[in-house]
This record gives structure tokens, sequence and C-alpha cells, in this order.
């Protein structure tokens, strides 16, 4: 041992904590010193912005920070007190608010014809020949960017649409009732996969069945609803979410339950047998039909928080297949919007990922409301179909409670020991944690005319609800402050 | 520092294992001694006849355990590789091996008039008026103990029954085709829960639906099913296993989907459309319908492992509410039983443990062969109704891979990774172990023409599953040990 005085620092081995770059920590391992690099990231990843928006939240008096506490209660508990209700099938201009002859919904936030995708492009070109407005794609084409049709986001018809989400005038609409609060929803009937008219195919094949589902099986569909009686959709998500579904992806327990419901008063209408069939088998032939229920009932249940003051959930996630977009509780007339994803997803035999279309469609709507992406754990087969685990399936929804501020009493997860689905998504906490909502789609293919190509997972882009954000922040500022 | 010489055991403090009685442990607990308890327990719960059967089999040469693990090997690969195929549904003296119009075939091991339990003995009274045999209940009574009629269990005669499991000559069946082995199994149709014959009433009511299941609901499935084509049930059990159901005591998912995929062809048939609808009605109104399947599904699963020398594992599993009753692959002609337990379970509204029969049924064949109880991770809900949580039912599950020698390729479990099911219980396994098989069931009243009373989950007896041991070793010990 040396009298020599000695620093500890110099004396003893060295473990670094380093909250520095990265190249701190390989310095020092180069010469054999123990590092640990904590898994810290920045609030809103150094984003300068969103930083600024959440410190001026921060600076906010206690008052005007319970108030947004309260209103993001009140609308969480509007979402999990819905009661949808299914009560008619109608074609879409005797019941969607604002549908013309010359109307188009489509999914997403507002998007002129030049910018629209292609397979938007498909569903419109689709949608014109079915009203009869042209006669083959080429006219279609032409009337569409001639200015005498009049474009408009679903969700500004109190609708909702898968995928391309086109709705014209003729074609039959689920009629939704959310019985706490009155307003209704609607959305198409689904068709079914592969070459269909959400995912942008416009063949003979798709207008006949098209025809079909507005000639017979809408209206038969709705004698069978006035013949019973209205179908509880909070009961059948609720059982489907325990029976493998998440509502999004997986429907196949719903779909079931469904046709359970209705099929007694479809036999005993007046229409002939082998039409009551077709219309068995062509349920029995798509898993899918019942999200074209979730959809709207979700939609339904969301719809009751737009114009909440001071609340930071998100009414409306819903992309177009170009832009992302997302609007908030309390701002309900502004969409913030980013371009859309690309989706991480598998495809179908002959397909690949160089054949994907943006991430498109209003069934993000699911995921507004709780289900979906957010209740994966209820639907590990479809973790499984993208190469992962159950457990990943258990991991996405547990984050996505950190995103959220409320569990639904009724949608439970088994898996989760039945805990409720993280509802009502707060637009502070994504920004704050960059947690970004989990969303399960289809992916369809980037041309119009060709359909779907796969399916699998996409995160949306952050900008949008950091926009969301900074536009809150503005808007609520001088109410807040002079809220002391 | 004492300088005298001291051995470390007195010196030190102690830090015990015990592995005596609790009550060393207490001793030592009281002058502060810190002491471990192993969770050890000898092998077969000390059970003498068990530990010599054990040693017995231990002391075979090498080549004769081998010929048990290629034994196990092949029952496993029998059972996995059934492929059973719903057929038709016709009345039982038809297609039942050796049905006579005064046999009553009935649930678990062979059983006398005098020693039934209640509500076996209200399913013959049942049985036999609507066999015509009788008109009154007395009546019944009366030649059910003449010696006129003539008992056995369903297990004798390719058949399986739920509860009481009385089975009868008109009444409609299904017949089960096991595609792989050409082999055929028989069973019921399901009458629904509540007053019900299986469960031992015998009402007018019940009659009344029992004389519909034969006129109406039987030739119509059989009608539909000849229209359609075989209905592929191990297809239909993979898919419900992925949808909340384990086969047993949850079966909504594979009601839905036998109904969806026959409902075209029942609506096609020419039944008048409102006896369509209410068959409709009958199947939304029983979740409970595909138990009647997945029950013959795996009787001709497990039937072509009888007559399997040298292999323990178990072939049948079946109780008619005195006896639980066991038959191994390698003698399938003896039935080892052993008074049948009280069921752990809740009660419906006005019932309690007071009211209960004892364990009755032949659907733990269903356990037999991997699901029910032993899939109890698929389907979290039961587990939930009867007071525990998810990961019970996990549990549950995985402590089933201990007394089992195969994993399923096609019946998967989603919660543990998809995971096949655990299948083909091994005796040696289960009396080692001591861990009993997990049966998930209904619960009976005791008295006969009451009904259900409640649901839950049972524990055989492990003298019936030593007993089998014992005899399996002194049949083949002597083949074993010329085998060197």
């Amino acid at each position: 041992m040396s009298d020599s005085p000695e620093l500890p620092l110099f004396r003893d081995p060295l473990l670094v904590i380093n909250l520095g770059l990265p190249s701190f920590a390989g310095d020092l391992r180069d010469q054999g010193v123990s590092v640990v690099d904590p898994a810290w990231a920045p609030p809103a990843a150094g984003d300068p912005k969103a930083i600024a928006a959440l410190a001026e939240l921060l600076s906010w008096p206690q008052s005007a920070r319970e108030r947004i506490r309260e209103a993001n209660r009140e609308a969480a508990r509007r979402i999990v007190a819905a009661q949808p209700l299914v009560l008619r099938v109608r074609p879409a201009h005797e019941v969607v608010p604002g549908m013309h002859r010359k109307l188009v919904l489509h999914a997403g936030p507002p998007v002129t014809w030049e910018r629209m995708c292609g397979p938007m492009r498909g569903g419109v070109i689709g949608a014109l020949m079915l009203e009869g407005l042209a006669s083959t794609p080429q006219e279609a084409e032409k009337l569409a960017s001639s200015g005498e049709i009049e474009f408009s986001p679903c969700h500004h018809h109190a609708s909702v649409g898968p995928m391309a989400g086109i709705m014209t005038a003729s074609m039959p609409v689920w009629v939704i009732e959310n019985q706490t609060f009155g307003n209704r929803a609607y959305c198409t009937l689904n068709e079914g996969l592969g070459k269909v008219l959400r995912y942008g195919a416009f063949s003979e094949e798709v207008l006949t069945r098209l025809r079909w589902m507005r000639d017979e099986l809408g209206p038969a569909l709705d004698r069978a609803l006035v013949a019973r009686g209205p179908l509880d959709l909070r009961s059948i998500i609720a059982q489907a979410l325990q029976m493998g579904d998440e509502g999004h992806n997986r429907n196949r327990a719903g779909t079931s339950l469904v046709l359970r419901a209705i099929g007694p008063a479809l036999i005993e209408s007046d229409l002939p047998r082998d039409a009551v069939a077709q219309i068995f088998r062509f349920f029995d032939g798509n898993d899918h039909f019942f999200l074209n229920l979730t959809m709207p009932a979700c939609k339904s249940a969301v719809d009751p928080i737009s114009d909440l003051p001071f609340s930071t959930v998100i009414s409306t996630m819903a992309r177009n297949g170009t832009d992302f977009g997302v609007r908030l509780a309390s701002l309900p007339e502004q969409w913030f919007t980013a371009e859309a994803s690309l989706v991480d997803g598998l495809y179908l035999p002959g397909f690949s990922a160089a054949d994907a279309a943006r991430d498109i469609g209003d069934s993000v709507i699911t995921e507004t409301a709780g289900i979906g992406g957010f209740a994966m754990a209820a639907a590990p087969a479809i973790v499984r179909f993208v190469g992962g685990r159950a457990s990943d399936a258990l991991a996405f929804t547990s984050r996505m409670y950190e995103i959220t501020v409320a569990e639904h009493d009724t949608y439970q997860i088994p898996a989760l020991d039945f805990r409720g689905a993280p509802t009502g998504i707060d637009v502070v906490r994504v920004v704050e944690s960059g947690i970004l909502p989990v969303i399960n789609t289809g992916i369809a293919h980037k041309d119009p005319g060709v359909g779907m190509v796969g399916a699998g997972l996409v995160r949306p882009p952050m900008s949008c609800f950091r926009d969301a954000l900074v536009a809150f922040v503005d808007r609520f500022a001088e109410r807040a402050r002079a809220d002391t």
C-alpha cells in the first residue's frame, strides 16, 4: 500500500451510468470500464415544439390542469357509457346526413381527387359506376376530376368506412343508435375480402356484388331487424372479445353471433329460401362481416365527446391513404394530419411491400374507442399471423394503458384477468411518452382496381399528435391562465 | 474469542431444512432457528400399493420400459391423428351397436338400477316414458327394477352421453366417423340447460322437447348433413379453442360455428320455414349444443387406442354418479372404479351443495382426449365463473402437461403461445406425481326429476388410477421380465 494521498475516483474501479452520447460509453468501454446505458429517452423524443407545449401545460395553474383531468374523465365516461344498437339497414341517401346523388364519402381526413391514393380512386371509380353516373372507369375518372362530384370525409357525416371507405347514395348502410346519447352512426355493409371496392377494386365482379348487396342483402337485413328488433352491439362486442376477436382485424366470433341473432328472423321473412341461403353463405364466407358493425358502434361511442372543452382525449383517428388525421374532443373542427405510414404486414401470395398503399381507412375508430389493436391481448391469433407470440399481444395492450385515461367496464380482456380495454387516448400521454397507438389493419394495393394485398400492424405518424397538442395549448392557454 | 475447541454445528447459527414431521420444524422455530420446509411429497402420496407397483415397474428391464414408452407414443399418435367427421343424425336403434328396444345406455362404468344415483334414475324414467314402455314415472320405476330392462354403459356401445347419459332406441344420435381409423362414435343431441333428461328431469316439458328432437330436430339435421356433406369436427374444435371454448363447459363458439356450417343446408331443405326458424332459435338458446359433438369426436379419437398392449395411457374416464371409472389402453375390458367425487362448484339460485349429486357423465371423455379441463387455458371465462383468475386457467392446463404424453398438433391454446393441448393421460404419471386430471362439469340434483343445479370443477378419486396401475403391472409383469 502506498502512503501518497489518492482521490477515491481515481483509486476505485469505475462503474459509469452514461446519460450522454453513446460514444462517451464506447470510449469508456474501450478502457475496460463498466458502463450502464439507461433506457431513458427525453420527453416527446426531444421534439422542441412538443417540449414547449408540454412545458406550457405544466406552467398552467393547478385549477386548469384539473379542468383537463375532469374533461378527460367525462370523455371516458361518455365513451364507456355508450350503448350502440343496430336499428336498421337503409339506403345511405335516406339516412346519412347531407347525403346526395353527387356526394362521395371517403375514409380519413379531407382529401381532393388529385391527392387521393390509388385504392381510394379505385373505390370512387367503382362507386360512380354503381350509381350509374359513369359507365366506364375512364368516364368515372373524368367525372371525378371534373369538379362535379363533391368529396367529403365519412366522419363529417356521422359515418365511418373501412379502407377507402367509399359511401354513395344508393349503398345500404347500417343504422346504429347510441341509446345513451341518442346519436346515430352509419357504415356500409362489409363486402368480404380480396377484390372488393373498399380495397380499390371495381371490376364487374365487384359491382355485381355491390348491386346484390343494395338490392337483396340490405333490404333482407333490414326486414330481419325490423322483425326481431334492434341488436345490442355492446353485448355482442363484449362477448366477441371473450371469443378471440379484437373487433378490427379479427371478427369471426362477432360475425357468428350476429348471424345467430338475426338468423331466425331472416328465415321467417318472405324472401325466397335460396335468397336466404345465399345470405347465410355470404356471412359464413366472410369473417369480417362484423367489422362494419364494430366501426359504427365505436363511432357512435366516440361522437358524444366532440366539443368537450379542455379535453385532451382523441375523438377521431382516420386515414385516407395519403394522410393520417387526428381530431381532439376539445377541437372537433380541426384535423391534424401527417403523411400516412406504411404498414408492417404480411402479404398475400404474389404481392410484396412494393405493392402496398399507405395506411388507409376509418377502421382505426375501433382503436380510438379502445378495441382493435388496443384489445390485441384478446386476439393473440392476429399476432401469431404476423409472426409474433401471444406475449406480444399482451404487451401491445398493456402499453396502451399508458396512453389512455380509462378502462372499459364491459369490453374486457380475458387474458388480462378480464381487465377493461384501454379506452380514451390522451394526446398528452402519447406525446409525452412517445408511445404511439397500435393499429391493426388491412393493406390495399397502391393502384386502383387491384384490391387487398395483405394485413398487418401500423403506427401512425407522431407529428399529427404533436400538432394536435400544440393547437390545444394555443387554443386553451388564455382561458387556462385566466382560470386562477 | 475463547480458546476452547468448539464444533461449528454448535457455534454457527443453524439454517435447517426439515425433511421430517412438521412438528420438528416447530420445535426449532420456537428456539429461534430458521427452518425451510421443502414442498416435497413422497411418490404416490405414500400409498403402499402404489409404491409397490411403481417399484415393480422400475425393476422391469430397460427393454420392457421402452415398450411402454413406445406403446404410449403410439397411443398419442393415434389420438392426435383422429379426424372426426359428423356424417348423419339417425335414430339410435338404426346405428348404435347392440341397441334394442329394452336397452337403456347410461353414462360411466356399469351400474345396476339399485345402485344408480337419483339423476340417472330420473333419466331412465324419462327415457322409458319417451319410448312408450311406461306411461307414468311409477310404472317406469317398476319396469326399471323388474329385470326386464337391460342397462349398459354408453362406452360399451361406441357411445358417450353427458351427465346421466341416457340413450334409448328412438333417440336421434350424431353419427361421427374418425376418418383416420374408420371407427364410429355416437351421442344424443343436446337438450339445453335446466330441466332436461340428462340432469334427471322427466316432466312433460322434458318429454315434449325430446319428442320434438326425435321427430323434427334430428331428421332436419340429418337432411342438412346429407345435403351439405360431412362436417369436419377437427377443424371446428381447433377453431373453437381459439375462440374461448374448451369443449366441455364452454361451447359457445363451437355451437356458433356449427350453426354457420349447416345453416344454409337447413334453410334450403323442404322443412316449413317456421320449423327451420325454431331450430335456429333452439341452437341460439343453447350454447352447449356443441358439447354433444365434442364428446363423440373425442370418443372416436380415443377408441382406436383400445387394446394397445403395454400402454399406460388412459382410454376412458367416465362417471355414473355412483362410481368414477377408468380404463387403460392396454386393459380395455377392465373398469377401475371408486366412489364418484363431489363437485366443487357454483350453484343456481335456490340450490346448494346439499342438493348435489356426485360427479356424473361421460363428458370427461373430452379431458381424456386433451380438451375440456385440460384446455382450460383456452377458456378463462370458466375459471372466472367459479371465482378464479385467468392465471388459474393457465395453471390448470400447465399442470396437465405433467401427466400427459403428448401435445396435440391441431388443438392449440392461444394463451400458451399456441402450444398443443396436453393429450394422452399416463396413469403412471398420475399415480407417481399425485396430480389428478382436472375436469370441468355440470352438477345435477341428487334426486330424480329435478335437473341441473350448478357447474364446477372436480378431481376424480386417486384410487381408481392406482388400481389401474396395479392391474397393469400384474398383467404385464411376466411378459416384461421375459423381455430381456
